[in-house]
């Protein structure tokens, strides 16, 4: 059995246990959706002391089974109001499973007690509390750099940047990746802040290996099947491998609804420059890296390292979202200002999707233009000081448009929407409506060409049975995010087939695929259950009204899938 | 029967219609809620095109019945995102009696069509429009004079200041006094934002006469029993016409409960300063007034009129909300500081209890500190300027409470607590979780010695049974609303029986003391389904933590009411 670490920064207590047996087929996403309900109040403030922080791998984490390294990080969320778990890569997951811990829930209250930070200290059988309150504003390149000189380089270290500090609702976790930088974040929700609550600046998982070593009902199959399943994944993933996740700006340029100066359009004239094919070309010229893995062993390595014009280092993994939401949703359509906007993101802790769309509705607003690069590394300046507009800016799409006066503005259940336009991308748009977490792609992103488990792939403009498809979709998604896999594995029946397999050679126990499938159903039910509790009832399943009313150019869309059908999701 | 006028100032239509049968016995507040139900998706966004504003007297409003000069506007809330009535006094309400208007329904979209801005001018047979974007900026007070100036003396100007036009969720609707002063607001909940967005900056009520005069099935008894209860009420407030309402700041400092620094405290030090009697004293000497009417006729007369250290104008209606609110919650002990904010919220049309909170989490953040009455005049200027800051503030308590990364922001449902702390004043806590409203203490204020219709007073420091009392004198409350009168004639049996006799003269139709009690009740049930359609659940009924966390200093209170007995309210 896996270890279950609690602790409270502040008090300076921990305990480690065994996780209990039912514990057992719970991870990630189920694991937090399951510890929420039985010990959080859905009533609680996000950053009050009755909410938690857990930070869990999936039933199959950090195994062998390939992109098992993925992390669930959950609270309820102080964007939201909700339930939040956010899906992160780097090394931490790979670390945690060496330490031989299941999941560490963070307790307590800073905010009432002076404010005090901490840096924790996890080694496989204690925990140790470095006071952090000089550490409270440094950005998160160099505190990672500092803690991995005090604890060694193999470390992992989770931490908190500036943002979550001030208690920004756009506050990320970040995790380092295989290069030790900060390029990995637990992004949405702002989860950032209810760690820094709980009087946490980072946590460093120490290079050591838990005395005990994982279980395996048939070592033998497990290794087969994850080696099998993997060199396929390796072979068929080229295109990530070649141009990153960036490969969608031009085909979802072309399907109209790349997302473009603050969701007024779906299609952006400067794509080219923002594309995959562009990011490629800097790569190779600059001496950056693609097919980068963002854990150790992943044989997809979607990732990228981003170099500027000098060739030096400038931002790791820059991704298709990243560029969408703070490239041509704003109107820029220079590749090195977004990498510039990454690293900042990255540095302060701040979720791209949600800055980005968050500069767009400034944009909107008129306090400065679109495209207007100068006038965004302006609204930098004004993060960086901490000014009333950066405070603003910190809390989101939602806060900073209603600050505006702004009408036209991008979230659902205050989240904003990823770069995926809703109605050019309808079943995705489904996704953004339905899902417990508020709009959010990773939940179930309904692309091209893709077919659930029962439902065939629909063309994304289409409007008929887009409801079912997302249903199928996000609920093989969550299943990724239960057994602690990259979704990028494919949210798909051949991976639930190999999940049949490498469950039954992990545990000695037979999964059906609708057993698999349940999974993730009714951790989705789960979640929803803590959002009827929250406050968080139907009445906020869907777009804003501007989806609903005005064309989409290029290919004249609205977003007509009608309530009756999105509220039959999950019902 | 009396006439619906309903209009759209963008396109420049509109309609007069005789009121249904149905609706003869519905008004005020029953009248907008079943408006909203019928037409207005509870999902509307607020300043969207599918919302509305409701202005409507009750049912026996606008007569001689004593108080019945008070008016009903509602809408969607752009602040809590919830149904909204704010109740106002001043001349419209009579004035719109005399057009032979029960309720204007204003509709249509400004925002998409160039933001024009139109003032409207209602007669007893048509409707004009007339250009007001050159208005847009111009604050309460000169805009009122120049209408008068156009339109005669003698009309009713209803306007938005510059806080609704720009969209600010703090943002009221003004209504001209006795003296032609915008004095009187229908502050809560944003409603100035709402009717800015539907192209209008004001409405005139005309100085005309319907053709049609009011009818009456007894005219003789209504006068007489109107007469009765008249001389009753001019005899019995006579702490009302010497001290105004702030009569009530020495008594509630005495009990623990008078908001004092973001209601870190129930007492204030500088309550003298701030009191009924400083008031009076201060009237007297410097030839403000006392007793003032809000509306023609009104035998309470609570009002003042308040003048500076020269002797001139320089506020009307300085009530002990605004007092607390603005004054003690932000450590402020200066009457004629209190008055300059005052002013300055009736010229920008801000709700002074949602602005005074506002001021109280900035000061709790902070950025300027308790007390610092320079540093208020600071945050007026910014509002001036409308600078982000500005913009902040007037989103009110809760949005600036999150931007400035506070954790003590007192408001329910995001509307700002009034200036009665709930831990001293438990039943009124008890509004203010459980009304559709949010926090408000006009929605039941269970003040000291107060029973309802079957429960007795209690202690207010008591907690057993006010969940009881509460709902009891919100439910009379409410009928207040819905006649028509203000709730100062009482939210008594005694009211219920004069009603009943007064209903009966004026429409032959026998009401039980029950059936008047159901004009409120069933009143409320159709609110709280509309808020709960629109997302609003019982979730949303609980004070912030804080109010169950820390004690509240000189009695030790904090408030202990549990959530089972509170939902239990209107369950």
């Amino acid at each position: 059995l896996k270890k279950i670490l609690r602790l409270n920064a502040v008090t300076g207590k921990y305990s480690f246990k065994d996780e209990s047996e039912e514990w057992k087929y719970l991870g990630g996403r189920s694991l937090i959706s399951t510890i929420l309900t039985q010990e959080v109040n859905p009533w609680a403030e996000p950053l009050g002391d009755m909410n938690k922080i857990i930070i869990s791998l999936g039933i199959i984490g950090g195994t062998m089974a390939p992109c098992s390294g993925r992390l669930s990080i959950g609270g309820k969320s102080p964007l939201t109001g909700g339930i939040k778990e956010a899906n992160v890569g780097g090394t931490a997951g790979v670390r945690m499973a060496a330490l031989g811990l299941k999941a560490i829930i963070v307790e307590g209250d800073s905010i009432t007690n002076n404010n005090q930070l901490k840096i924790v200290h996890i080694c496989k059988d204690k925990v140790e509390f470095y006071p952090a309150n000089d550490l409270a504003e440094k950005c998160n390149y160099e505190v990672v750099k500092k803690l991995r000189e005090k604890f060694g380089k193999k470390s992992a270290v989770i931490v908190v940047g500036p943002a979550g500090i001030r208690r920004y609702s756009n506050s990320t976790i970040a995790v380092t990746d295989i290069d030790g930088i900060p390029s990995r974040h637990a992004a949405r929700g702002g989860l950032g802040a209810v760690l820094a609550s709980k009087g946490v600046k980072a946590i460093v998982l120490a290079d050591e290996k838990a005395d005990e070593s994982e279980e395996y009902y048939d070592f033998t199959t497990f290794k087969k099947v994850s080696f099998e399943w993997m060199t396929k994944l390796a072979k068929s993933k080229s295109v990530l491998q070649n141009y990153g996740t960036a490969n969608l700006i031009l085909p979802m340029n072309e399907l109209g609804c790349l997302i473009t100066r603050n969701f007024s359009s779906g299609s952006f004239e400067k794509a080219n420059e923002i594309s995959g094919e562009k990011l490629r070309k800097n790569c190779i010229e600059r001496g950056g890296k693609l097919g980068h893995p963002c854990h150790p062993g992943c044989p997809i390595r979607c990732s990228t390292v981003y170099m500027d014009e000098n060739g030096n280092h400038l931002t790791s993994a820059l991704e298709y979202e990243t560029i969408g939401c703070v490239g041509s949703n704003c109107g820029i359509g220079n590749l090195d200002t977004i990498a510039k906007i990454d690293r900042f993101c990255d540095e302060y802790g701040l979720d791209t999707m949600e800055f980005g769309d968050t500069i767009g509705v400034v944009m909107e607003s008129g306090l400065i233009e679109f495209g207007d690069e100068e006038g965004v590394l302006g609204l930098l300046e004004e993060i960086k000081k901490d000014t009333v507009l950066g405070k603003v800016l910190g809390q989101g799409t939602g806060v900073t448009g209603k600050v505006l006066g702004v009408r036209r503005i991008p979230v659902v259940k205050n989240q904003s929407l990823s770069a995926y336009d809703p109605r050019g991308l309808k079943g995705t748009g489904v996704t953004y409506i339905t899902s417990p977490m508020g709009a959010d792609h990773t939940a179930g992103n309904v692309l091209p060409g893709r077919a659930g488990y029962s439902q065939p792939s629909i063309h994304p403009h289409e409007s008929n049975d887009q409801y079912k498809l997302s249903r199928e979709i996000q609920e093989l998604t969550t299943v990724c995010d239960v057994v602690g896999l990259c979704f990028f594995v494919g949210a798909t029946l051949e991976t639930v087939d190999y999940l049949s397999q490498l469950l039954k050679a992990k545990f000695g126990k037979e999964f059906t695929r609708q057993q698999i499938i349940d999974l993730g159903r009714n951790t989705i039910k789960q979640e929803r259950e803590f959002n009827r509790k929250a406050g968080i009832n139907e009445a906020y399943d869907k777009l804003p009204e501007f989806f609903y009313k005005e064309k989409l150019a290029q290919y004249n869309l609205v977003f007509d899938i009608p309530k009756e059908e999105t509220d039959k999701v999950f019902a």
